[in-house]
């Protein structure tokens, strides 16, 4: 990994904006503290990003992102880490919040193209954007981050191995002996939702029983309803696999502490403090806004190759909930 | 509480965007959607907010707002808030973290500004808002929140009772026999810290001890440490408590199962799903932005009355951790 400009502040122990001083000869630095900086910055061997001048001369230097929910902690970790590069390039960052509904989710990347941001990262709610059309033809990069486009549009994306995060979880369970492994996730018209079930299903082969599925809201009640479902069948699930962080602290509390072993899609704050831990396939949040705003950076630095369509891996982390026997 | 548009969109099953066409006698809503919306209204007896329309007329309306960390749950529920009453109103949020930094916060604000918000809601990382007065003299309104602005500034404020939230903390601890209260919370240049550190010395009154105060990162290595050299006094702690959701999470990680009570300022998920339960002082994010975003669209209704000072009251919640005897 290339030092940025955040490492040399917390290595020369100043603000970023000291070091942004320093690395543009601007005044206002102390000496001796400038000395600091410069100490840092040969020892990390951190070289000044020129991309970050070139975007601050005749371009707004802000950056448009759009998710689902800032209030979710996975959009919000990706938030931040998208914040962090934008920052590092000297941009600043305007974001929204879609709360799942498509017509918000393009009132937010018309407006921010209306105010002309240099370029956007999209976590769609919907699934036709057809309306980016004119805005890609002027030439503003776009990426979509966490659920690809719409049909018709290709763009940059950044996405996870969902169906083998899923295939995942699944084996893990199988390998500790379960056959009646419960599947509780999101709407399946959400595509996160709909490739988790995909590699839920593929795993399962045979096994595969649809009265298992629970898919719907994250409600604390429906989840409750369908459990008390499922376990009141003459063969209850021995195992589940909750399709994402909500799912699964939901479903924790549905469960009331009764011993059913369960592997979630996504890590989430305290899971190693629970009694069992909770074992889970960890997306990273950080990695994806990370690898998408970097991705728009080199765009915006010129980069005219064809769209790509990066996919993270996932890694599934034993705590104890996933590895309880049949 | 008066419905929202959000209650009728929920109430009769559709987009918000559905419910504002109906409302606004735009076209493209299916009759007998339309009929439905109209019923709900009736039912709730919802009624339009004028104050949408006099935005949308010759403002941008769009707010911006400032928070400390998107990452942090307590600001992304407070932004969560603010975002869906900016929606009520018609109007847009445009959001960004300062990361404790005031050069970016500045920043933030004054690219905010110089795209023409209507209004602005700041959680302060600097002690020097003066350089908001030419903006505040052209009539754009502005809420701090969380922590008010520095010296020579007079705005609106909403604001936790923390000096209080923290006595009620303490005083819960001392009434279940603690009279060795130790105290973990952020470095005291930042308002709530101080004033937690307020509140908590002013409930021990003579039982205070300064060694027992460690206010600094909340990195785990530091938390250990200090949490190591109290245990190793003569008379170490029986009871703590921690000064914001990060060091909660964060002590009850170092303590790894010592069993001592605590009692942490803000409530965090999973806190009822520990073993103890863990007790906190709740504040509210989501109403803090909520009262703060309303405070905020009132002034840009044209209420020009005097600052208002409004401080939200925090809540014990006991869960086992802080009755925990001594």
């Amino acid at each position: 990994m290339r030092p940025t400009m955040k490492d040399v502040a917390s290595a020369a122990g100043v603000a970023l904006k000291t070091v942004s001083r320093v690395v543009n000869d601007e005044p206002g630095v102390h000496p001796a503290t400038a000395e600091r900086v410069r100490t840092a910055i040969d020892r990390l061997g951190y070289s000044r990003n020129e991309s970050a001048r070139v975007l601050r001369r005749g371009t707004t230097a802000t950056i448009g992102l759009v998710i689902e929910d800032v209030a979710d902690p996975f959009y919000s970790g990706l938030s931040r880490a998208v914040e962090d590069v934008v920052i590092e390039h000297g941009c600043l960052l305007l974001s929204g919040s879609s709360g799942e509904e498509p017509g918000r989710e393009r009132e937010l990347v018309e407006t921010f193209c209306a105010r002309r941001v240099d370029g956007l990262i999209v976590v769609p709610a919907g699934a036709d954007h057809t309306y980016l059309r004119s805005e890609l033809e002027t030439g503003t990069p776009v990426v979509f981050a966490d659920r690809p486009p719409g049909a018709g549009i290709d763009v940059d994306t950044v996405l996870t191995d969902n169906v083998g995060g899923a295939g995942q979880a699944v084996r893990h369970l199988l390998g500790h002996g379960h056959r009646r492994i419960a599947f509780l996730g999101d709407d399946p018209a959400i595509f996160t939702a709909a490739a988790r079930l995909h590699g839920y299903r593929e795993a399962l082969g045979g096994l595969f029983d649809e009265r298992l599925v629970s898919m719907r809201s994250p409600s604390p009640e429906a989840v409750r309803a369908d459990l008390t479902g499922m376990f009141a069948l003459d063969d209850p699930p021995t195992a589940l696999f909750t399709g994402n962080g909500r799912y699964t602290v939901t479903t924790l509390r549905a469960l009331a502490g009764r011993r059913v072993a369960l592997v979630g899609f996504d890590d989430f704050e305290l899971a190693d403090l629970l009694d069992p831990g909770v074992s889970v396939v960890a997306q990273d949040p950080s990695w994806m806004g990370r690898v998408a705003a970097e991705l728009l950076f080199r765009r915006l630095r010129g980069d005219g190759g064809p769209p790509e369509h990066i996919q993270l891996p996932v890694r599934l982390i034993a705590r104890g909930s996933g590895e309880l026997l049949l």
